[in-house]
């Protein structure tokens, strides 16, 4: 999917929602564990109830591989019951000496057709390479993170000026142009969003760390929207288990509408 | 595995080396495609033919997950075959938010009981922390590696002195001990192991690089060996690529063997 054609979605859909489906056997509604594959039958009823409100679905790796081999089918009728219209993250934080990076490509490209996938950016250029050589495919590069270790070495101060996390987005945009490569920035960084899009003005941001990990939608969409809205703002716990009954599905559509409806205002008001 | 037995290991076998199973179904020999699971034969074969001269295997993940479900099986079989006196490696190089990295700790250490899996530490200490909250388990976290993009963020200069890999050695080191933490450092670093051996002087270290990436093994084992050995040395193509006929495993052997013979020098030399 190119950037022009997500952010004719985003126009469409008065939508950047991307639905996070961290699917945990251990949490999802007990009746659905009579079916053959509960997993996959959760996702499907939450892919049913959201498809009009959303532009992106992520598929948070761990959860199925925590499954083993079973998690991996699941995983994979999954991407595959997604339509191909909506942009599909695979949130798995790969990223390894080219030989085996190309080999996650593989993987997550090939034999899955994820539009994107994260990466994380501590191995350097050729770790993200081999991902950026698939046509029409993105990587979405780890920036600066949601979760609090993200101070540990993002926000580390450099000898030659900025930050780590800045340098990171500086150098890797000239690995890759901002038609195949987005960022990860989380939701809780709201302060840094002006920062940031001074660095990046015109790449797309994934954004978690909406609802559960208390990031606010407001302000992210005020700092970091861009002329091409330039943001996916990524809820996942907040949605898919916002109901645990025979309603899950339903109660997912009615939060994803609340947020829809929100973003459908941001978007007239910043765009 | 403790460290004492990991060290026990290495003196009764004399040899710290760590075969890496990047089994390619493209690089395999031939006909070994006609058995119902060739990555698992090849493996077995590979396992059986030079269990004697090495104390641990180094699974790389993403040469299984290129191949879905069926490869996630076949790693399973894998490291069910393993011995459990060999100290066994998810080379992974996983990390995320807290709520994940416990799913892929999860996934490495109960579904499929490795003994370690190596970390990527961008994302920082709440990122790590759920796998080091396994009883007798490890996590490898990346400090240098072998490959050119170490140079991208790894040597970065810091403002308040030093370099960004030596701070991910310092500031790791609180989050669990010599007992449960090893490093990754890359075996083309050689002159990097002195520095680093201030800092972690008695931390176990996975020394990817000699062979096909150009590593020399002397050199880190001059400069990297500490008073238990304190180093695994990988070897992934050098040793299971180096035939590809019907006498693959006896040419493994072979290699195998070459390595082990400098290592029990080594270890008469600079133990």
């Amino acid at each position: 999917m190119t950037k022009e054609e997500l952010f004719q979605n985003i126009k469409k859909k008065q939508s950047y929602l991307c639905v996070g489906l961290d699917t945990d056997i251990k949490k999802i509604p007990k009746h659905l564990l009579k079916s053959d594959d509960p997993i996959f039958e959760f996702n499907k009823q939450i892919i049913d109830a959201t498809l009009d409100l959303c532009v992106a679905y992520k598929p948070n790796i761990a959860f199925y591989e925590a499954l083993g081999a079973k998690g991996w089918e699941s995983l994979q009728k999954t991407i595959e019951y997604i339509p191909k219209e909506i942009f599909t993250v695979a949130d798995a934080k790969r990223g390894d000496i080219g030989n085996t990076s190309s080999l996650y490509a593989r993987a997550f490209f090939e034999n899955m057709n994820f539009d994107s996938i994260t990466v994380a950016p501590y191995m350097g250029e050729d770790s993200v390479k081999p991902f950026l050589e698939f046509d029409d495919k993105w990587v979405i590069l780890l920036g600066l993170t949601s979760n609090k270790g993200s101070d540990d070495f993002q926000q580390m101060d450099l000898a030659a000026g900025g930050k780590l996390y800045e340098k990171v987005l500086q150098k890797s945009q000239k690995w890759g142009n901002e038609n195949e490569l987005m960022y990860v920035v989380g939701a809780t960084q709201a302060e840094e969003f002006k920062n940031i899009r001074t660095i990046i003005p015109n790449h797309f941001l994934l954004v978690p760390g909406v609802g559960a990990q208390g990031g606010d939608l407001g302000l992210v969409s005020k700092y970091g929207m861009n002329s091409q809205c330039g943001l996916l703002v990524n809820s996942s716990r907040g949605i898919i288990y916002a109901d645990d009954t025979k309603d899950f599905a339903k109660v997912a559509r009615q939060k994803s509408k609340e947020i829809q409806q929100q973003m459908a205002e941001y978007l007239q008001k910043y765009l």
